[in-house]
Order: structure tokens, then sequence, then C-alpha cells
């Protein structure tokens, strides 16, 4: 295995740099965490392959052969041709990568390079990359950014080929792209003859900062840094480009460009607007050139858009976006239950963003969202058999909602795949001096604190249980400070060091503690957590949860499933006043911690064929079990809450 | 003013066949539809047909001048050109004549006959008459009954012929329909050579019954009958039209044929299905054709729908269908109240149904239906000024919901236009021997009761006050039996006649009481309705309003809007033990009574930037003001709720 360069993050006076772990160097050797690894791995890769081949994506990208309809279903699942097909190919290439530095395989790669070599052969001379346009609409290629999605294909074919590279060594993917790049970059950029556009589809930006990050080449940074400023400048290149079609901007399907978040310079925002993937990659990227290019405007847009999501447009679950005519936000405070959208890319891109705001500000309320996402909204998106999905992530059902095997549009599994495979980089940072963790669960990594190697087993039952120990191999004492987060959820934490107490009191800044010293082989810091079940409120302006309850324990939001309670747990009604206890089932789904305790139900036995009447609903007693709400829809189909009425 | 002719009622050995009022003998001489009717005859009527030549609606019927565009905006509203915009002149000309015979106009004649000498010169030779295929597309001409509401549009101009011919005695548009109508025998039927279709938008099958009831022409029945009992055959005509036009019938949009009830035989339909505005005007026919044909097998299907109907998927305010994606029905007991689509055009058909049904079977089930649209789900569609519109009647609001001008669809404002100028049919019907009140309000009605003629004033400050006055002036003493109806919301009603008790006990058959006596000149019946504000409760299978309560008053429900409250009224609880009372407000939009109380409000004001906590909301008190529902959304625009959270 080829070991490849990593970046190196910059340091500005004052300011901390973390770098996140190599994602390959974090094994989960047991607990949560090992059988959604391996599930992924061993099911979720090698099964989405299948149903490229099946619906006849490969053939997608056979160059060679005529195109055919523009559209047309492709078996079993009805689907018709898309024009940004190519994106799922760079997903699940970078997914299959995250996996191969740990786990070789060699079947893997052939399929990868099977599909980079179509990608080369296609290729135009000038370096341009985008199957539909190539072999469908040549004409046609550069002149929608608006709606064509052009970049974004090209942005996650470049993401799969940085980490194919990284993962191997083998540069051929890599060179393909940075030829696409360069096409890119002679075509749109501020300088005179060039378009100055920029793709309304978030996702390229990100991409290039990745590439950047391997080649340290100025010109791939550079390209990044101009799409984020450019967007939003007006008059907007859209209607700029819609009038050369012949087209009125007026006509423009989506009405605003702030559903691309194109409607105003992104440093000028301040509400969370528009298609929420679309947000999500663009705060991304916004999050990673603050810290390349140490743009202070550029945090500060973040810092209050994360504040806009997190304090007004955020479920529960960690899922945003709820409304399917857009993909994307509302108004504020705007968040349904039954039909909330929070498409499972939204909430792994809100991981994404999370973790780019910690490396640049180590802050809690950014890796408490992460941890949201990946315990809750994110983790939900796909089945316990690593083969179904869901694309929306609903909040509530009355048993209307299945997980499918593939999508008409299958960006979904792809992105929770990716998120899977490279989890290990998003539980740990590290700096020349610091080493911070983010996230619990059971695995042992291999660390560079500055010039320090450090190994850090961590044992825990995490999410189910909040005891945790982190022990370290070092190969000789090591100075640096040790930053561990304490999770907002969380109202009573101890830590302790080789058995003594830390003061936390005195060491916690932004959510994590500081523990300074110099850290010797056989070091055990213990952390406990007191996990006890807790009743969540929403604001009152969030009408749909009015009256209403969510149970949480740790990170875990829970839910109540028809097939547990036997009835629709629309029905019940929490009293305030019942204990919830907390009970570990081994035997569910792989294991999980469940909630029982004992409601009232709505009776329905004495309504006869009224459907209104003047009298209140009688009320019985019945026990529930509520279980962790990334679990539903893993058994029989029926009606699912996580908002109960309290009385 | 030429008398026209009037069915006479056929009659079966056991059953009552009741014939509504004529509309235009009854007058609103004050109370509450005073001004409404008013409103819409001067108002509503004229600003229409503007819309209608504002908009190019107009130009449609152009048909000597070239189509334009297939598909071209039309200021100012934006709208396109429809397939279906002949309905519109249709209903808009059905609306005006019903006001013609009691307030002639010459200048609204005009008005009609010039569209009326448009539509003569544009019908083709062999009777065809759509604008759309005839100017546009007459290559498609009757090739897809599924999608393009050929006979729905023909449907629309049919009722207006015949309300135009009842209120003028003109024949010419009736003559051109009834050619129209000879086209369609000669192409459709069960009978070889000719097409086995039906259109996939009823309303040609009420819109003949209507014209047999004029002309008495055995084929007007025949064709309705045909349209009615073809429905749902299997295989399906549309998978067969589908396949001529050389598509496959897999791809119909909407996937079902439950969308347009023709999913299987009328007769063997149980539940309400697809899409609303067809059901109710498929089961008008059903009712009507029941009557007509003297058929029970049409009543039980119709027995069965309603049940399911009312029983299982009406809101509250009589709204019905509430999805916007099919424009319809969903599963049971799915009543969203935010994004209820819930369509003004459906409750004032539920009312056509409610109000034909009862002509079969006097039931009080039926016009408690009728009136609940009346007084809140339809008539929530105009506003108080009489030219501002809702298509969708939502039960709750944020404040994004505003009444509009016009509408790209717009099917509802004449609609509702045509309830109102036709109010009078839908508050009496006569048979031999019988009189029945279905409705209560100020007005003075002639009517005739077998040979005899009856002059009858009601006085009431109804729904304000359920206290009525009835007062008889007849030419001589007639012998006829009073049937009035005992409205299903009222507990506690008494009735005299000239001051004594009637013993309601003992003369109440399916919520109409009895009253079989000579009538004499001057002979008073008086009614009390007690009226009392009532708390109403959903089934708990409905699962929006779980914990919540609704407020209403005689027929009329309440809603809270955030312009009389201060605040959202989502983030209201009312206590159970709140007195809640009801005072007559004469300056509210030309008077009303509203209700007031006093209820907890969840503070705001405490939760600085968070959206979730693990402590309740504080709650303090708030004084109320709640409005009738109909009236809402014509003051400052704001949030707006009916179900509110009871604690």
């Amino acid at each position: 295995m080829t070991s490849s360069p990593r970046f190196q993050p910059a340091r500005a006076a004052g300011r901390r740099r973390y770098r996140p772990a190599d994602h390959s160097s974090v094994v989960f050797h047991g607990g949560f965490w090992q059988s959604w690894t391996e599930t992924v791995r061993n099911v979720t890769i090698p099964t989405q392959h299948k149903r490229l081949e099946e619906e006849g994506f490969l053939e997608v990208l056979d160059f060679d052969k005529p195109a055919g309809p523009l559209v047309r279903p492709i078996q079993p699942s009805g689907l018709s041709m898309q024009h940004f097909f190519d994106s799922d190919f760079g997903k699940w290439i970078e997914a299959a990568s995250y996996t191969l530095k740990a786990h070789p395989n060699a079947a893997l790669e052939t399929k990868i390079d099977a599909i980079v070599e179509k990608l080369e052969k296609g290729q135009m001379a000038d370096g341009y990359l985008n199957s539909w346009f190539i072999r469908r609409e040549p004409g046609r290629r550069w002149t929608n950014l608006r709606d064509l999605h052009e970049m974004y294909s090209m942005g996650h074919l470049l993401e799969g080929a940085v980490a194919y590279y990284e993962a191997t060594g083998k540069r051929r993917f890599l060179d393909v792209m940075v030829r696409a790049v360069d096409h890119i970059i002679a075509t749109f950029g501020a300088e005179p003859g060039k378009l100055r556009g920029y793709d309304a589809h978030e996702e390229i930006e990100l991409a290039l900062v990745k590439l950047y990050r391997v080649t340290r080449e100025p010109r791939h940074l550079k390209l990044a840094t101009y799409f984020v400023d450019e967007r939003g400048r007006m008059p907007s290149y859209y209607d700029e480009e819609a009038r050369k079609r012949g087209e009125s901007p007026d006509d423009y399907v989506y009405k605003t460009y702030a559903y691309s978040q194109a409607h105003m310079p992104v440093r000028d925002q301040h509400q969370v607007v528009g298609h929420a993937v679309r947000a999500m990659y663009l705060f991304s990227a916004m999050a990673d050139l603050s810290h390349e290019n140490d743009d202070p405007t550029l945090k500060e847009a973040c810092d209050r858009l994360f504040d806009n999501l997190v304090s007004r447009q955020l479920y529960v679950t960690g899922g945003l976006g709820p409304s399917a005519s857009n993909e994307g936000f509302t108004r504020e405070f705007d968040l349904p239950n039954e039909t909330a959208y929070a498409e499972t890319c939204a909430a792994v891109a809100l991981g994404f963003w999370s973790h780019r705001m910690a490396q640049v500000d180590l802050d809690s309320k950014f890796t408490d969202r992460l941890e949201t996402v990946l315990y809750n909204g994110a983790l939900s998106g796909i089945s316990r058999d690593g083969e179904h999905y869901f694309y929306e992530n609903v909040l509530e059902s009355h048993g209307q909602h299945r997980r499918w095997k593939w999508h008409y549009c299958p960006c979904c599994p792809t992105n929770i795949a990716r998120f899977i495979t490279s989890l290990g980089q998003y539980f740990y940072s590290t700096d020349d001096h610091e080493l911070a963790v983010h996230l619990y669960g059971t695995n042992s990594a291999e660390l560079t604190v500055g010039e320090n190697f450090v190994r850090l087993i961590q044992e825990t039952q995490y999410p189910w249980d909040g005891d945790i120990s982190l022990r370290f191999a070092v190969e000789r004492p090591s100075r640096f400070q040790l930053r561990l987060r304490i999770p907002g959820w969380c109202r009573q934490a101890q830590i302790s060091v080789n058995g003594v107490a830390v003061d936390l009191d005195q060491c916690v800044t932004k959510g994590y503690a500081a523990i300074s010293r110099e850290w010797r082989n056989g070091d055990e810091v213990r952390i406990g957590f007191s996990m006890p079940v807790e009743r969540i409120y929403a604001h009152p302006a969030v009408s749909e949860d009015g009256g209403r309850v969510a149970l949480r324990r740790g990170p875990v939001v829970y839910c109540i499933e028809e097939t547990d309670l036997g009835g629709e747990p629309q029905r019940l009604r929490l009293p305030a006043s019942e204990e919830i206890s907390a009970r570990y089932d081994a035997v569910l789904l792989g294991g999980a911690t469940v909630l029982e305790g004992s409601a009232l139900e709505a009776d329905i036995s004495d309504w006869q064929n009224a459907l209104y009447r003047t009298a209140p609903p009688s009320l019985k007693e019945r026990p529930f079990t509520a279980i962790p709400y990334h679990l539903w829809a893993n058994r029989e189909p029926g009606a699912m809450a996580i908002w109960l009425q309290e009385v």
C-alpha cells in the first residue's frame, strides 16, 4: 500500500487548526460501530455495485456505444436516466476506497479500475468529463449551470478520485480528474474571457479543497475560492445564461436562486435557505476555505448560518430540510413530522459541515450535531441489513413508509456508505499539541500529535452506556493536551486519569475538557457520562410538536413502533410523571437499549361510527417499548412516532 | 320572463321523492344570507366576468382567430391555457343565470349571449364542442378521456345552458348543447360500433340528468345511466385508449384509476377514493339516477360511500380530500390541518351530493353535511368582499395562506358562486304531501305542495341564534306535513305551533320532526335550537387532532386568528375547564358571533436560542377571541388554527 501525502494544516496566530484522524487508522474492533462498519463494508458496498449493474448504471459510461434515448425507464426500479448519474459512481468509489487500506480487496479494486478506465476513455480531449453531455447532448455542455449539475457530478468523481488515490496510491483516476479540473479552470473564473459561472448544486467546491490537500496546487484552492466568492453576485449568472438559451429567467422553476444559496453573496447570508444538501455542501466548503485561506469572514458566515440552523430549522434527529417541494428549507420552526423530507444526504452533509467547523473552532456545539446525525437522522437512512434505504427520514409514520432497495435518485445510499466507511476520521482530531476526542465508541486508533505517535484504545458500550475507558500506548512519554468532548446532552460528567478525578469546573472550554500532561504508556482515562432517559421539548414555535415530548437517552433519540406497541403510537398520551426505564435488549436488531414505561392510550372502541363527538376520548393504560429511532422500519411495517403527546 | 318546465319526480311504492324548491322563489330579504347573496350577485358575478376578460379567457372562444401557442402565459396571473377552460364559462353562466329570474339584468344577459354566440359559431358540424380541441388539437379529440376533460367541459357548458334556459326561456344555448349531447350519444355507448368510454372527470353525468329534467328525453337519461354503469368495467377503457395512442397504460401519472373512481364498478365501491371533486360529482349523479331510475342499488352504494366519507374522511369544516398530490383522498383518518387541500369545489360538491341524497331519503345525516359545508368549508372559499378566493381551505396556517383574485385553475370561484346564487333550492323540498325545511336563515319562499301554493316567511338570526319563526301564508287551508330538520349538533330543541308545544319525542324520524295538520293563513311555527358553545373532539385515529379540541356553536366552526390573538394560536393550550362565552359583534366583517375565553400560551420568552430543551414550556394566561372559520383571512394575514391543544 503506497502511503499518500496528507495535508498539513495552516496555523494562524492565536488560532488552532486541527486535522482529522486518518479514517483508516481507526479500527472499530468491537462495540456499536463494529457491526455497522462491517455491514457496510461486507454488504452495502458490494450490493450497491450490484444495484449499479442491475439498474444499468454502468452502461452510462459505455462511451463507445450509442447512448440510447434521453429518457428511458431502466428495470427493475423503473428509474429514468438522469444527467447527474456520474455522481453515483464517484460516491460509490469514494465509499469503497475508504475500506481498502484497512481491508485490501483486489476484486473491489478491479471493479473500480474498470469504471476509471471507462471514464478515462470517455474524457474529451479538452478535459471535459460528463457522460450525459458527452454521449447525449454534447451541444448543451456548460449552457445551464443552474439546472444540469455538471460540476456537481465532476465534484463527486473528484472526491472519489482523491479517496482512491489516497487508498491505493494509483494516480490514474486522479490524473483524469485533474485534467477535468484544469478544463474547468480554463473555462470559468473572474479573469477576462472566462465564464463567470458556478454550479447551482454545490459540491465541486469542497471536492477541490480535498484535491488541494493532496496536490497542494494553489490553482485548485483558487478555483474553490472563486466559486464560493462568486456565488450570489448580482446580476446573476443564471439570468445571463438563461437569456443566452433564449429563455426568460422568470421561468425558473424554483422561482428564487435561494434554492441554490445563490440569491446573495455567501458572506451576507444569515438564514439557511433552499435545497438542504446544496446548503450543507456549500457551508462545508466555506468552513474548509476559512481554514485553508485563514478567512474569518467565511467562518463568521458559517457561525451565523449554523446558529440559524440549530436554533430554528433542525429536527431533533439532526434531520434537516422539511419540504419535498424544494428538498429543503421553508420557514423557520417549520418542522412537520410525518411529511419531513429530512433527506439522508442532508443529514450526512450536516455531519460533514459540523465536523469541518470543529476543525477550525473546537466547540462541542458543532460535534454535538455530528453525533446527533450519526446516531439518528443519518443512520436511519440505512437498514440494519445494510442494503435497504430511506431517502426521506420522517419522524412519524402511519405505516406508509418503507425502506427501498434502490431509488430513482440514488444519491443517499452511497452518501451514508461513504460516511460510515470513513467514520474513523470523525472520532479524533490532532494538531501539534493536542488530541481531541469528538465521539465515543469502541475503537483503537493510531494518531500523530506533533511528532508523537499515539495509540489510543477506546472501550465502551456507548451509546448504550456512558462509561468509557481510554487507554494510551505511547512510544515515549509525550506531553500534549487531551481534549474530551462533554456531550451537550450530558448533565453530569466525571473524568479521571489513572483513578484521579479531574476537576471539570476548571478545565472545560466550549464543551471540551482539557487535560494537559505528559502521557505515558498505559495511562488510562475513565469517563462517566450520566445517561438518564430524558424528555425533550421543542420550542413552542414548532407547532407540530406542541404539547408533545420526545425521549432521548444519551445521544440516541427514541421512537415507538406499532410492531412493539400493538397500536398506533399517535394515540398514546405519556403522563408527565411516568418513570421510564432503560433496558439493554441483546436480541433486538443486533442489540440495543430500549426504553420501557406505561402510557395512556386514547380508546377507539367507544366511538362507534363517529368521526367527531363532544366528549373527549377515554384513556386506558398501555405499556410501551421505545426503540432507537435509527432502528425503525427494520421489522414489520407499521406506524411510528418520535414526538408523543404528554399529559 | 318565460316560465320553463320543471321536472316532476317519479314516485315508487313506499318511497318518497322530493323536489327542491325553485331557487328563484326563495328570497333572502334579511339575515345571514342576504348580504352574502347580494355580494355574490353584485360583486362576484361581475368581477368574475371581468377576470375572464382580463385573463384572456374570452379569447379562448375566438374560433375564427388563430389559436396561439398551446401553452402561453396569460397576464396578469401568469396562468397558462388549459384544455378545460370551457368549463369556466359554463359555470359562470350557470352562476349568473341563477340571479336573472329574481333580478333581471339585460346587460348580464348580453354578456352571456355573446359567449353563447361564440360557442354556437365554433361548434362543429357533427355537434362536437370544445374550444381547445377544435382550435388547437383537432386530431386529438376523443383520444384520451382519461386525461383531457372533454366531457367534463361539455358537462359544465350543459349545466350553464340548462340554467340559462330555465332563467330566460331562451333556447339557443340549450339547443347548442343538445346537439353536443347528440354527438356524444352517437360516439359513446354500449351499442356495437360505439366507443365504450366515459370521462375520467365526472360531471357530464349529473349535467345530463339536469338536461333530462328539462327535456324529458329518455336518451338524455339513458346516456347518463350508461356513463355511470360503464364506469370501472374491466379491462379498462383507459388502458385500451392508451394503447391506441401508442402509450403504455402503466405510464399513467396517477398510477391507479381510483383517482377517477374508475378502478371498479361504482356499485362495488365501498371507500371514497381519488380526486375529491370527481368523486362528489359522480356520487351526485348516482343519487340523481337512483331517483330517476328508481334504482336502489345506486342508493345503497351512495349510502355506503357517504358513511365512509363522514365517518372516516371528512374535516370538521366539511372540507374533504386532504392531499394536494391527487387533489383528493389518501388513507382513512388522514386529516392534516395545515396541508389540508380541502378544495372549495369539493366542499361545494359535497353540498350537491348531500342535497341530492336528501331528496331520495329525507335524513338529516345528509342535510347536516349540507349545512356544515355551507357555513364552513365551502363558504371559506370566498372572501367577505366577494372577489377573493381560496382554492385550498386549510384548517391551520402559519400565515402563509392568502386569498387570491384569480387562479391558474379557476374552477373554485364559479363553483362557490353558483352554489350561493342557487342557495334557495337547498332550503326547502316538497312533494305532493310534504314540505321539508332543511336549512334555517331569514328568507321568504313561495312553494308548491301538491296542488297548494304556500308562502313561507322564515325569520331568524340563525346561525348566530337558534330561535326561528316560520309563518305561513296559504290561499286556503291546506293539509300537508311539515318536516323540520333538527340539526345533528342540537341537543335541545323546542318547537311550537301557534304557541302549542310539539312533542318531539313522538314525531322525529331520521332527524326531521313531522307536523301534519291543516295549515291556515297566519299559522306560526316557532323553533328553539339550544346553541351553546361546544367542544368537538376527533376520533383518536385522526392523529393530527390528538389532544386537541375544536370549538363549534350551532353549525358554525370557529378558529382563532393571529390578528385577534396577537400571537400564533398554535401556542395556545385551552384548559378543559374554561368557560367560553359567545358575543355578537355587529362590527366584525358585517356582523358575526364571536367566542371569548382565556387560555394558556406556551411562552417563548425563556427559550433564548434553544430549539429543544428538557424543561417543558412555561405557560401564561392569554384571553382569546375566536371567529367563525368562514370569515378567516379577511383581515391582516397571519396564523390561524381551528384545532387547539387542550390541557
